[in-house]
């Protein structure tokens, strides 16, 4: 017997903004644990926009969450009981089973990670999917050079704050966009973007405009909708577009839709990379190893908003929607 | 004084489909041709779908056309009277001069052709914009291995039934789909397609499904609008697609609009490659020297619409919208 486990469930489909009771605590026993499994205390859970979209039931890739069913995530944990020889009590392990406090597991599910390389929750961001997005989005696909301009929107977000400071490295001049002249201070100050767009309170196509008068060479869309709009319509010929997200549709009834403009694309000779990091599987190795060395050196900024205590992980999941976070959103689950 | 040449103006902007009220047949008096300028009769003229885009006044790369000015687009002819040296009488010359019988020009602004390499109305289509357009989205864009699937729609079109045949080539198996089943024995008979799809009788989606059971890795698309969704549903991961034009989209109000399940190229890892034949420009010398050896070994079918006699320019102009063109659709000015 493993004891008890309090995981979050779906109580209802959630329609528009997130509301606390869309959601429910429930506690379960937990299985004692079989040869090979181990039983695992979550540390550290990730917060991310993706998730919204496996509680609706628009089809897609996701697979909907049914009422009644634990929500998922990243996670980073330690093990507490093992019968596993490759995962000893005290190792580090990240799953996708976040959205509960403790669970039992097949080691052959879990991905031990290197405490000593960095702090635990650095796996589930820069270290994490949150780094192999940003990273193989804008050194894989996009490829930015000496010279050119890049727009990142949601730039004060985990991954648009990361794309932000790897441009910065290759050398293009990065306008970023954010929500508040307070992100704004912080991605132009912190994390060097040359121009900063308050999405909420400029008009983006005029500040593109301004700030890009021969075109964007590049964007990493994090946002979609209208700011992907505004985007195309200020891309350079041969520009490249990295689609990563549509943060802005996924609370809507429609998240899957495409630009009113795509038809400019062809006009002017531009790439559209749907993109995730599933994408970069492959190299996940190289690409920690080399975002590790940078973090190691102090030479990014991985900026974290932590929301202490395991019953806050719904208004954290809210406010990463919300863009609330700078940076990382995380929920601190064991203090 | 070169004498009286005949043009095709807009008389007032169309919607919908193209009436012939639309347009008018107009004399102008040519003037005299001044030092480096020649005279050109026309031989053949080109009429291609996105010359229905310049017609509109939604906003787009093509500058609309006013009411009153004369139409532009491809066209092969001969000088008649010269004043530059480097262009002879007798000389063949490419422009985008077309909707016009004849007119006058400097010599800068045409390009010589080699009358001797293949048929004048050639340089319209497989040694022309057609060519490059079909080549470079097929080769330099997609880039087809064996064992791949490609879905090309427009498949009895000009570009199209070039595309089919280069993707052959490279031993992609190729799933083609046009609006009738005399197309489609053409498209497979002909041409090499391995699956034939009737857009009007068949139900895309299910053919698609069962022609490529493991995904689409390619598409090249020249139709948009329902034809780009159903091909975005069927992608295999790390699917390509070369979005060429929307013909199903330009006669309505908004031939701009994207696709409503983009978000499934986020979900699917698949590429986008919006283009036009001037991404090619650089390569064009090397694209239409490997077209020309095709041809003149009698490796690709080269087959031709032909409309007889300028009067009959705008039927052509609404037939190449309507798809009653197999292969390039011209019209012969000079018989």
């Amino acid at each position: 017997m493993s004891g008890i486990a309090t995981e979050v469930t779906m109580q209802r489909r959630p329609e528009g903004a997130l509301k606390d009771d869309d959601f429910a605590f429930v506690e379960r026993s937990l299985p004692a644990i079989a040869e090979g499994e181990v039983l695992v205390e979550n540390h550290w859970m990730s917060v991310d926009p993706y998730m919204r979209l496996y509680l609706t039931e628009q089809s897609g890739a996701h697979a909907p969450l049914q009422v009644g069913e634990t929500l998922h995530g990243g996670a980073v944990g330690i093990v507490v009981e093992s019968r596993a020889k490759n995962l000893p009590v005290g190792a580090a392990v990240q799953s996708m089973l976040g959205f509960r406090d403790r669970f039992v597991a097949h080691a052959s599910e879990l991905i031990p990670v290197d405490a000593n390389l960095a702090p635990l929750q650095s796996f589930l961001g820069v270290l994490g999917l949150t780094g192999l997005t940003a990273y193989g989005g804008t050194y894989h696909l996009l490829k930015p050079q000496a010279g050119e301009t890049i727009y990142v929107n949601g730039a004060a977000g985990a991954v648009g704050s990361l794309v932000v400071q790897l441009a910065k490295r290759r050398g293009a001049t990065v306008l970023a966009s954010a929500g508040s002249d307070a992100k704004g201070a912080w991605v132009t100050d912190a994390l060097g973007a040359d121009s900063f767009i308050n999405y909420r309170s400029d008009d983006l196509s005029e500040k593109l405009a301004e700030y890009a008068p021969d075109g964007l060479n590049m964007m990493f869309d994090n946002v979609g909708g209208g700011q992907l709009e505004a985007a195309i319509e200020a891309m350079a010929p041969m520009g490249r577009i990295a689609l990563c997200g549509a943060i802005e549709l996924y609370d809507s009834d429609n998240y899957r839709r495409g630009p009113a403009n795509l038809f400019t694309t062809i006009e002017r000779n531009v790439t559209l990379f749907g993109f995730n990091a599933g994408q970069f599987r492959s190299n996940a190795p190289a690409i920690v190893a080399d975002l590790a060395g940078m973090l190691a050196r102090g030479e990014i900024v991985n900026e974290e908003t932590i929301v202490v205590g395991f019953d806050n992980c719904i208004a954290a999941f809210r406010g990463v929607l919300a863009g609330e976070n700078t940076g990382k959103m995380l929920v601190q689950i064991k203090v």
